[in-house]
């Protein structure tokens, strides 16, 4: 007998159909995806014509992307998605460790490796800052040789993804710490910036009349055999966006302020931004990375 | 003061920043989609791998879509959000009509007007049937001069849109009825077939164990002046997949049998199929469609 299909049975029939998926994890997800979906479509009634303003929309995000570009993350972040991903992968920690904060849309995996004391700049203008401090486990000991990977955007809000050749890297480096999980490096005063605002997310923070700024911020990732790997950024107190974060990244214990006076500086003379990165224990090395270097999601160059 | 993001105040913080959108219907709609993803997110725990593979996936749904093909509507169709809207759109229906059914990824806007009794068939082989019936409205009365579209795949499942020259086209066509509302044409008797499974959505359909097929149908788009467009398909009764059509796509009331031996046929000694359309009032000519030519969604080609 054919089932009649109607608004409500719908739902019950799409995960009837998909209850034979072997894999029990993707099984719930998409019986749960689909659930929430028709939800969504049900409480505000959606017709035909804004279903398809949805299926352009999500068209031109997917068209948009690049092996330099990542427009469907850029859509997560200003959804509320990735730092809701990043609440939910900090409440599993196992004991206490830094908060999550977004890996955003400009990581790569295959920044230089440098010394502890070198700069990150290659080429850009700006205040030079010396950032230092520990790499700490939840109980406060220094991880030896943590792995501290870096990248901020330059003075007009740029990555070096965006210019012009993003073949050439600059703003970005990896640093091993030393015994007691010590780094420090030199790099530019971190600057906030617009998210690309010229593809369709840009298109609908402009709809939403959201002004698509995010305070000035420098991102991490930084890992350890037997630790849970860390993506965070530091966030500069005071910046006019620090409460209207356009991808909702910012977290009280992420601000932190330049110290134009600091005697404990390792480079001396040169302002500072101290902060102390903790770790929970974990045994896979990573695991929490909400995102990836474009080019590993994307392989074909668009327009 | 910076307000403390966890996995729950997030959602508030997300819709908060949408507040102020101009359009209020956008705004309702984008506020409801974010808590009901949030929510999904939240009921599986997603974590930042699973995310990831979401991520990946959009964008190759994304970059699958050409002039030629919609992925992402096939997307929509596997998950049964084509027919929820086309459900809801029924439901808005003021006065008698017949169901809708998927336009799905195979329409475009500039088929061949021809005669009643013309053939769609241009190069295909197979049974030819002689479809018939009448344009009616939700008190049974003929609708003149309403125009009836139709399309359907050839006797190996494809439509011409899949064919190595896609711009070449076979089995649609357009048709004005009479003065009664009365239609007659020549097509083949139609077809199942499995939906596009070299995309994204074919890997998600193998990973759930889904068969991919969809029962023998032909394809109606029916409009006339002073009527709310009608999109929708008949199904053949007996096909093996009537009862778990991958796109949730067939009504009890849309399933229709061959007459091989009907003497009120229009061609003599030709099979046939009859149906009679019902169309209900409305102000708006195109008003139901959920779908559009994919050549009206993507204009850059891909790969």
């Amino acid at each position: 007998m054919t089932k009649t299909i109607n608004e409500i049975t719908i739902t019950e029939a799409a995960t009837d159909q998909m209850s034979g998926t072997p894999d029990p994890r993707l099984r719930k997800i998409m019986a749960s995806l689909v659930r929430h979906l028709h939800e969504f479509a049900r409480e505000v009634d959606l017709t035909a014509d804004e279903w398809l303003e949805g299926i352009k929309f999500l068209t031109a995000v997917g068209q948009k992307c690049t092996a330099h570009r990542q427009e469907f993350i850029l859509l997560s972040d200003t959804l509320g998605m990735s730092a809701l991903i990043n609440a939910l992968h900090d409440k599993r920690a196992v004991g206490a460790a830094t908060k999550s904060s977004l890996l955003g849309p400009f990581y790569r995996h295959d920044a230089p490796m440098m010394k502890l004391g070198d700069s990150i700049i290659s080429k850009s203008p700006g205040t030079e800052v010396c950032f230092y401090g520990q790499v700490i486990d939840s109980n406060g000991k220094g991880i030896p040789n943590a792995l501290v990977q870096v990248w901020e955007p330059d003075e007009t809000g740029n990555y070096d993804l965006q210019k012009h050749d993003p073949s050439e890297m600059d703003l970005r480096g990896c640093f091993k710490c030393d015994a007691e999980g010590r780094y420090y490096f030199r790099g530019l005063c971190p600057t906030g910036y617009m998210i690309p605002m010229d593809g369709p997310v840009g298109d609908m923070i402009r709809a939403q009349k959201r002004h698509g700024y995010r305070p000035a911020h420098i991102h991490f990732v930084i890992g350890a055999p037997g630790y849970r790997e860390l993506v965070t950024a530091l966030y500069v107190a005071g910046d006019a966006h620090i409460d209207s974060d356009t991808v909702f990244g910012v977290s009280d214990s992420l601000v932190i302020s330049v110290n134009k006076n600091d005697a404990k500086s390792p480079i001396a003379k040169m302002p500072t931004i101290h902060y102390d990165f903790q770790l929970a224990a974990d045994k896979a090395w990573t695991s929490g990375r909400v995102g990836a270097d474009p080019s590993q999601i994307t392989s074909k160059i668009g327009a």
